[in-house]
């Protein structure tokens, strides 16, 4: 996994190795520059993984081998027995709780250690936190709008940049917001719950009610088994009626593949309704296998529309259920689960709520985990401090700008238990302190300074990573999914809104500001 | 990795083993509706990675452990131990070669087999074929964009979907068009050309020519080594003369690194301009140390700008090497390389064009692997045939139906040499013969026949795997390269062009445009 970087950061420990600089102190901050899809604050993801990769972190003979032979003929060998000899023992990670809320330019991870070794880190810890920060935030916007009684499932794997990506689209679309994964191998490895029901080809596979095999379903409470597709099909006849559809229309391939799944699994029964026509086939051939279940005492589960106009139809299928439910007594029939799928967006959910959409369960895939509104966070990874000396990187593009030194943050509240602003301090500077004033300088907002008073002072990192160590213990997934969404509901709304809202103040403390004055001065 | 799969497809493979269907036969096309990013084509990769996991396809202990975990509690236990069997060793699949041009709607990929393993296969080999073959005809376009003599280098891997996801993109990549990676891992793996210099992170970590240690380098011709520092910083006041810059803005930190890294990699000194400016500071010193660097015989081999207004510097600082090469007789001067990154797009690549940039290396990170314009390819999978029937799949939306029967695909080419048209034809059908008159429908274009005269025909699918294994020799990634390269310039440039390009027509044959008819009514 070391040589899962970029072959600069290899030329570069050479020639830090080649000056002798290889062990100088050093220390880097990965941050983004921008909150992604246009929104005021991101969900930093991606730690655990980044440790797992820090306790391996070492050249094989192998990866040695390979590096001799792309590197310049003219590197000298005792820097290729140096590299073997390398690891992150010497390393210290400090970095926001998995699942935080973070800003733009306020370090997610804070890494301190040789030159060398800081340097090797950079892209494959980017590599780690930026896909899996970026895919919480997007899963976590979609939360947002949901609301917490819908039930979100990531169904993105085949849409994610092969294997891996799909995984991580399910660990981290989790950690975020959702509900449950389709990608089993992510329910195996990461303990999310895992849903799916059944696709087209399973209805498409069947063409006749003769294909049926077997036919016969035992009633739940016992008794002598029934056959369930001459019982879906008495009650054909009178589902086409309430729906005033001609039971000609009902395609009997769709019929006898929702019979065979029911006897499959009579207690989950669930209909995919859109192969052919939802009203006119999909929707009575399921009322009519959902009500035969009934006498036999089961109750069907679910609905799934994955074409057409979802909100609309799931309003009507809400009315026939509500018309069967009550024509049939059969009052469960009212609540049956009804879910919806086929690229579903941010404009789908809102589309949904001005609708008053009758939708329980939404799928979701490329939207998710594509996030197309904005497929990459950017997130970068600067030097602030070598051997002393805090960094300063001064481009054209003002926004490239690093803020140098080794910082504490700050995240300040105000009496309502709001985060108002993100505080970055020199390590040195005393902690502020609630209830007390504090001169800051609000980045973005040049020149004067303002003063604040929090309520409550939180300081954000904690150190993760000490001598070849893992020092913090590390939450599980669903303890980091409820860390997330509490530290969600903490956000103020306007910050929290989707859409234009209100930046969060990222500052930080005059004495930073003086030095960043200084560096700025000294390289003009 | 079998388990790399969405739920329904198990639950689904239990309502077939459940109905005695399992074993029933199938065929399965993988396909797009649509090409991606506005296109008339796309490259079909992923085949070579289809076939790996094919040929290892089977359910673990474990793996069947958790299955059992997760579906209802009614499923029989017969099924699991059923499922404990199952391999590809009945499936067999013909696909397109990899590499090669496809059009919407033509099969990348056909499988047959017994109904439930065609049906697990679905979402892996979706998974990853999908990626590959959007990432490929990303890369295709910047190639069509760049012209075969500026290189292009894929640097994605902080910004994809994780480690596999940046493997992906690399490899893929390469096989689009690319010339080179800063991959590490996928140079190793894959053996792609690995490149990479210099970040601005290793620049600033220096802050004064005191602190580059060793000082010396030995002549190429041999002889007393030299102290590159001050034959740097002698050649510094001439260089900022011809530039018309002052000394004292140069910055000594950045001079401190080029010298460093050129003692490092004499032979393969490049400068990153941009850490502080370009023309006042990155440039001056990159020309001090390369004019330096000359006189012990070396030569410098090239700059990289990553930010700014890249065509325009790329043309400054080539009037700046052209000058410098004829005030100090150093002719290579004028052919130093120069390099740029920074968030490069399709626009850019245009905008360089427009410009007349003087840019030789293109380094594309974001827009390449994340593919922003479109960021899935939306594959599917459907099932054309089952037990000797053809499938159809009539929903609301008319593009969503899938073309029943399993078929075998010709590419037809005009006399020029192009391909014109792409024909489906069901297996049973003879094949058309070059020169022979062929009635054909159109897909998307409604309504009557028209009649083509191809002057040559090409059957397009390959059987790659049969009797669970790989039966045709595959071939190596340059190889695999050097195929799309030749493909896609075989195509009219009606098609190639990126921007409105004519669509490529995709037609059936008549006897396949009668089936479709019949199929549609009778499930009307």
């Amino acid at each position: 996994m070391a040589l899962l970087t970029d072959l600069y950061q290899v030329t570069m420990a050479y020639g830090y190795w080649r000056a002798g600089r290889h062990r100088v102190p050093a220390a880097a901050e990965l941050f983004f520059r921008r909150c992604p899809f246009r929104g005021a604050f991101a969900l930093g993801a991606g730690l655990a993984e980044g440790l797992r990769f820090l306790r391996a972190f070492r050249f094989s003979a192998a990866d040695i081998a390979y590096l001799r032979s792309v590197l310049p003929s003219t590197t000298e060998e005792d820097f290729f027995e140096y590299l073997a000899t390398v690891d992150a023992s010497e390393v210290t990670i400090s970095s926001v709780p998995e699942g935080s809320v973070v800003f733009s330019r306020v370090p997610l991870l804070q890494v301190k250690g040789p030159l060398l070794v800081v340097q090797l880190l950079e892209t494959t810890l980017l590599c780690l936190v930026s896909y899996a920060s970026l895919v919480a935030t997007n899963a976590a916007r979609f939360r947002l709008l949901a609301g917490p009684a819908t039930k979100l499932m990531e169904m993105g794997l085949r849409r994610a940049q092969g294997p891996d990506g799909g995984l991580s689209a399910s660990k981290y679309s989790y950690i975020g917001g959702f509900d449950c994964t389709s990608n089993v191998l992510a329910g195996k490895l990461y303990g999310i719950p895992v849903q799916g029901t059944v696709a087209h080809s399973f209805i498409m596979s069947f063409t006749s009610l003769a294909e049926v095999e077997p036919r016969v379903l035992t009633p739940l409470a016992g008794g002598e088994p029934v056959d369930l597709p001459s019982l879906a099909e008495s009650w054909l006849p009178q589902v086409c009626e309430l729906l005033q559809v001609s039971p000609d229309k009902v395609n009997r391939g769709e019929l006898a593949a929702f019979v065979s799944y029911a006897i499959s699994f009579p207690r989950n029964f669930q209909g995919l309704l859109d192969t052919y026509c939802v009203m006119r086939s999909g929707l009575p051939n399921f009322c009519a296998v959902a009500l035969a279940l009934n006498q036999l005492g089961y109750r069907a589960i679910g609905v799934r529309v994955d074409s057409g106009d979802l909100a609309k139809q799931s309003k009507e299928i809400r009315r026939v259920f509500r018309a069967c439910g009550s024509r049939f007594q059969v009052p469960w029939f009212e609540t049956i689960s009804i879910a919806v799928s086929n690229d579903i967006s941010e404009e789908s959910l809102e589309d949904f709520i001005r609708e008053r959409s009758e939708i329980n369960v939404i799928g979701i895939g490329t939207n998710l985990v594509t996030c197309p509104l904005q497929p990459s966070l950017g997130c970068i990874y600067k030097l602030v401090k070598v051997n002393g000396f805090p960094c300063l990187k001064l481009t054209e593009d003002e926004e490239k700008m690093t803020i140098p030194g080794t910082k504490t943050v700050y995240r300040l509240y105000d009496a309502d238990g709001h985060p108002f602003m993100d505080l970055m301090a020199l390590e040195e500077e005393p902690a502020p302190s609630a209830g007390q004033e504090l001169t800051v300088h609000v980045l973005g907002r040049s020149g004067e300074a303002s003063k604040v008073t929090p309520a409550t002072v939180e300081t954000l990192h904690r150190t993760y990573f000490r001598d070849g160590q893992v020092c913090e213990e590390l939450p599980s997934l669903p303890e980091v999914r409820s860390y997330a969404q509490a530290a969600l509901g903490q956000l103020s709304p306007a910050h929290r809104r989707l859409h234009e809202p209100e930046p969060y103040p990222v500052a930080i403390t005059e004495k930073l500001h003086l030095l960043f004055g200084e560096l700025r001065q000294a390289s003009l």
